[in-house]
């Protein structure tokens, strides 16, 4: 199939939101007075078909890659971190393997091309696309046919996850360099100067800071004139995992599977999918705020109003991980508390 | 005893926090990028004396109790609903027993003077001051011997969380016109006009809070002069739960045990237990902004950075609750986490 990426997305159930606004308003507390969960409540609703959503079973998907962009020495950590991080992924070490557990998610990690190959690993989903992108301020990260890879590898992950009954996708990143490639990204789609949008990432100080930001802004002259679409972004200054987990949103709102979205890079990818297909917009719930400063000007482009504000730089899909618990009370509030008639309570 | 709630607040363990920051810099994670769920592993190291710290057991207790001032006409809600909420809570209908349940919290209500004795209750503890408040913009709230009655109520509510082995307590209230009292104490505690505390409440239009703020300043002017300290605060403006919540949290921090603060009558009583007892201050976690505007005040002047904004205004301890999964993630994180060294990752 070509371009799938524009087929639309599912439409949201009005009846079932509906549905679950006139059970809301007939729960025993001030109307209004359980505040951002009552809406968390009814887009589920919508999103799920069903005036009483559930969210038992939640899938997080981390695609892990690495970038030729590395090489300009952007991060604070060597890339051969990526690879030694999927496999503490799926051995339970890494934070996003302990949230998983908690919550009693599924973990699957998606190797779409991390620099040398780990090799068949239990856990671990090989889409690998290349031994990492090629580094950006020289030419373009990646080939068109190495993007589609990419980006069938997001819609495979949400293909499994509608085989699994999935009711809410998180999607996470791991790649050493990918905040500049995100940051990239961020910046050729709102078409603003590196400096707004390169942070520290992992760790860099100032001068790294700096750093990134005229690497960046090297690679958006090196790449002016070329940015005619979305996927030509993604292409010309992306990373394999942003453009899997574009592909992963789109696939996700077009099999009408919820969204959580994480961070900063996470974020960049929402909007490239948005962009690409803006019937995805209505699919995706946004989790937190995070650190990297170049996550406000993103979320400002989607509209998007995280649940929360912890300071949090991980990625994995932490961020959102950590959101998962208040969308599931939101959820057992919303089926579980009695009416006002049930109760018997006066001003019902 | 007499004046128990001055008697010191138990000491936090350096040496544990010590010990518990040693192990988060060991993580196989950028360090700080977990943001303030890693300040919450390090409080909460100190708080309960070790290095791997824990939240199985969590105890809500809500008090409940009438106000006089209802007579006002300063809430939207008739009075009959206090004690027919108690009665929700303990039969499990209300927000509170549906986040106790999915939490596996421990649920008890106090009932330290609701309008009509509901009589005996399963799941309901009688600590009754009186048939509810007076009304304080005739007079004092309450006699001393009152008072007093609530105080021990809160201190004997956290002896039982003591037996009980509680790791993390959490105070609610339920009580109409609780926000008018609260509204007063805050005022007084902080030598604020009305206007800039009283909020809608449970659903107030701005009429209504206006009125609501006249009648909070009458009452101010009728007691200037009389607020000598916290305690005569809480006497001639405050309300029973209020007073009970203080005592609560003043015995808890007596006793080593980790406070979550829920919204804005908390928050006003937590206020007066720190101005009681100054040891207080370092057992109190703050888990949510309400969107009672008076809270934000109360906030500044406890120097509190809450974990939540979500706009929430229910009561109940319904806000501390949605918090304790966000301490729960992040002492899994803490504890379970895989080191640099035992995930043989490079950078550590």
């Amino acid at each position: 199939m070509t371009e799938w990426w524009r087929e639309p997305a599912r439409a949201s159930d009005g009846a079932a939101r509906d549905a679950a606004r006139k059970r809301q308003e007939s729960l025993t507390k001030p109307p209004g007075s359980l505040g951002r969960l009552e809406d968390v409540a009814l887009r589920l609703a919508g999103m799920q078909g069903s005036a009483r959503p559930a969210l038992e079973r939640v899938r997080i998907a981390v695609f892990a890659a690495d970038h030729g962009i590395a090489a300009e020495g952007v991060s604070a950590f060597p890339q051969s971190v990526t690879v030694e991080m999927v496999r503490n992924f799926v051995r339970g070490g890494a934070a996003v393997s302990v949230l998983a557990r908690a919550l009693g998610a599924s973990l699957e990690v998606v190797d779409v091309g991390t620099a040398s190959d780990p090799g068949p690993l239990p856990g671990v989903v090989s889409c690998r696309a290349g031994v990492g992108t090629a580094n950006f301020r020289r030419g373009p990260a990646m080939e068109r046919s190495q993007l589609e890879v990419c980006l069938r590898a997001g819609r495979a992950a949400a293909e499994r996850a509608v085989a699994d009954g999935i009711q809410l996708f998180i999607g996470g990143e791991m790649g050493i360099a990918n905040t500049t490639a995100a940051a990239a990204v961020a910046c050729a789609l709102l078409d603003i100067p590196a400096e707004r949008v390169a942070g520290p990432g992992t760790g860099l100080d100032r001068a790294g800071v700096r750093h990134k930001a005229a690497v960046v802004e090297e690679a958006l002259r090196l790449h002016a004139g070329g940015f005619s679409d979305p996927l030509e972004v993604l292409r010309r200054v992306g990373g394999f995992e942003i453009a899997a987990l574009t592909g992963a949103y789109i696939a996700c709102a077009q099999a009408g599977i919820p969204v959580l979205v994480d961070g900063f890079i996470t974020s960049v990818a929402a909007l490239a999918a948005v962009r690409l297909n803006a019937g995805v917009a209505p699919w995706l719930l946004y989790s937190h705020r995070s650190a990297e400063p170049g996550h406000d000007l993103v979320l400002e482009a989607l509209a998007a109003r995280p649940l929360l504000d912890l300071g949090m730089r991980l990625g994995e899909g932490s961020g959102a991980a950590v959101a998962v618990p208040l969308l599931r009370l939101a959820l057992d509030l919303h089926n579980r508390m009695a009416t006002f008639a049930e109760a018997g309570i006066s001003g019902g």
